[in-house]
């Protein structure tokens, strides 16, 4: 898996910051705090698994089905750099 | 909070379950393990995390907000309780 | 329904849009436009979609259920503005 | 576009239905539907809406970027393959 190891430690940080977002819920829900708070805290732990997803599969993409800077098919290539455009709208 | 004290328990274990899975792609990133597998790890958190944000919108419309069970007012009981039903399903 | 009334000629005007929407769609169909283009229409359909659903929820909130600026218990009112921007950072 | 022109009918008649769902919804706001009603014709046209989006993404994989049922290389098949899956999971 040469991705894996390429983009390795930047998505490993990015893991550890998901997990210190899921024990900030945990902590803030053992203080009692504000339900107002659990729930923003919530949301934006929501929004950095789907930023994950999001780069997860544009990595996916590029590094095993298409990629779309060195495919030599040009149609395969933009059908490629399309289907990660609208992965991205999905996924933002 | 006196809904968080009640849920508590039931709360701080969904996310310790959340922090599993958070630890199972690490530790799949880690192993150099196949990009579909880490893909459906990361799709099963992100499932995960939309549970507990409904559960917890959920939670917080009956405690916070207004109880469908216990208001007085059958507008505002039924309005409370359509939505529930649409929290759920814009987050199942 | 007071808030139909108020809101509906805006609401009406918003669906005629999402309609030709999906008239637009159907078009780049039946003029065999590329997949590209017409995965794109759908994207934005659906941002559409959901940006309405958004507005039509804050509006069953403030006006069915509890308006955060007209409640006389300041919890349920602070409770209620927290639930409607739980909803939009969900829904953008 | 050799996918469109095989799908082409089906799709339409499926963009078809969906504009009978927004139609159904400004129905419903001129006649001042109740607020709850109205949100759930619009949580199942966001269902549909999604539903779409999942058919053409894995259309536009299938056709225009990898197919995994006639790719020969097996490694770009199965990436083909475990992309579709998560795509349906992510849009379902």
């Amino acid at each position: 898996m040469a991705h894996t190891h390429q983009q390795k430690p930047k998505l490993i940080a990015r893991l550890r910051r998901i997990r210190g977002q899921v024990e900030a819920v945990e902590r803030a829900l053992e203080e009692d705090r504000g339900c107002g708070e659990v729930l923003m805290l919530v949301a934006s732990l929501r929004g950095a698994v789907q930023g994950l997803s999001a780069e997860l599969l544009e990595e996916h993409i590029r590094h095993h089905v298409v990629n779309p800077e060195t495919e030599p098919d040009p149609g395969r290539a933009r059908a490629a750099a399309e289907l990660i455009e609208v992965v991205r709208t999905y996924l933002k």
